[in-house]
């Protein structure tokens, strides 16, 4: 059963759970996949602290990993890519398989050896560096924003968390075609909040977008088809 | 925490944590809802259960709700009508307040004494009397589809659960508008499949429909609000 380490935020969860049932080959409820869900809104900030100015989520996250266990998960999803900077230390604290949302999107990535992949994502996403190495063993070049646009997808990332995704939207979709136009043959969404906004795009833009929720989902999907991870329940 | 005992189905699970989500006062992550999800999709058809063609599903209903308990809920929604008819016997094999997605629309319902409410759902869950009792514990007069329109219902369900929402509007459109034409005030989407289904409606039809996995929602919202029911994860 997959367990999914959510909340982080609780709309990018929704999104995530409805990307497993839509890429899950279905004709009636018995065919997707079971999933125990913890939506642990309360873990806290996650870029707060690595600012150094908020609660470590650590203690937050292993909590809800024990609800996922005692619920009977035997894989792990977290649809969250900041979170992932802590993915080392969760791995630590439990015999159960965390999917890697980063390793996914690189497995997934239709690039050449010598494209350029843009990556909008939180600044600590950016700053830990949780994609360039992963796209840079690929032979891939990578680009973010500049500080002025990073700070504009973090406030659209913020706007997002509040119900504000339509004025979300029109940001990260200029920060998205900047990357494009600075080179970029594809540009990952690389926060779970940003397809949220960014739902509605159509298009030469749309094409570009790789959806890191999406890749999560479905190597989430193969995973629980594997009868190493899968369980009969 | 809120737990929901879902997978009945899977997007109509979905569905209701986003209306959840969409429903609470929040600016950011931390003021949402700790959730903690069972999406149980392997519990057994209760709609061929009940017509004698299919395994019980109340085991599978109470291991999902005993996983649930494991991870620390301390009240359930079922965010599925037909379901309900099992509600009874849930509650009696658990602690935990198990809310009732039709006493929560019939709180809801902004209808008059005298009223005529149409209620589209599972041929179970009219047979049942889900709704009938209710509503007219409240004054209020009721109407279902004829049989013929009925069975259309159950099919249009049957393709939401396939992924086939698209299909499913049209038939349940006619069917909610045939009841509006007949004298319904008000029309209860009484099945968590059909406002999956019935998400683009505007105008006229939109002002009568009453969605019964937004009513749980709310409900859900403010029993989590309670100092009874909530608890401080």
């Amino acid at each position: 059963m997959l367990g999914v380490l959510g909340g982080m935020g609780p709309m990018a969860t929704v999104d995530f759970m409805a990307k497993v049932v839509r890429n899950t080959p279905a004709c009636r409820d018995q065919d997707h996949i079971p999933m125990v869900v913890c939506s642990a809104a309360n873990i806290p900030d996650r870029n707060a602290a690595l600012r150094g100015e908020g609660a470590d989520p650590l203690p937050a996250m292993a909590e809800a990993l024990r609800r996922l266990e005692a619920a009977g998960a035997t894989c792990i999803a977290i649809p969250c890519n900041t979170a992932h900077l802590w993915h080392a230390a969760l791995q630590a604290g439990t015999p159960l398989p965390i999917l890697h949302i980063a390793e996914a999107v690189t497995d997934a990535l239709a690039a050449r050896p010598g494209d350029t992949v843009g990556v909008l994502a939180t600044t600590s996403t950016v700053t830990g560096g949780l994609y360039q190495e992963r796209l840079a063993r690929r032979g891939l070049s990578w680009r973010v924003p500049d500080p002025a646009g990073q700070a504009e997808v973090m406030q659209a990332i913020r706007l997002v968390k509040a119900g504000r995704a339509p004025e979300a939207a029109a940001i990260l979709r200029g920060q998205a075609e900047a990357l494009v136009a600075a080179g970029c043959h594809a540009v990952v969404m690389a926060c779970t909040e940003i397809p949220v906004a960014l739902a509605a795009v159509e298009g030469d833009l749309r094409a570009r977008l790789v959806d890191a929720t999406e890749a999560l989902a479905r190597a989430c999907i193969q995973a629980c088809a594997s009868p190493t991870l899968a369980d009969a329940a």
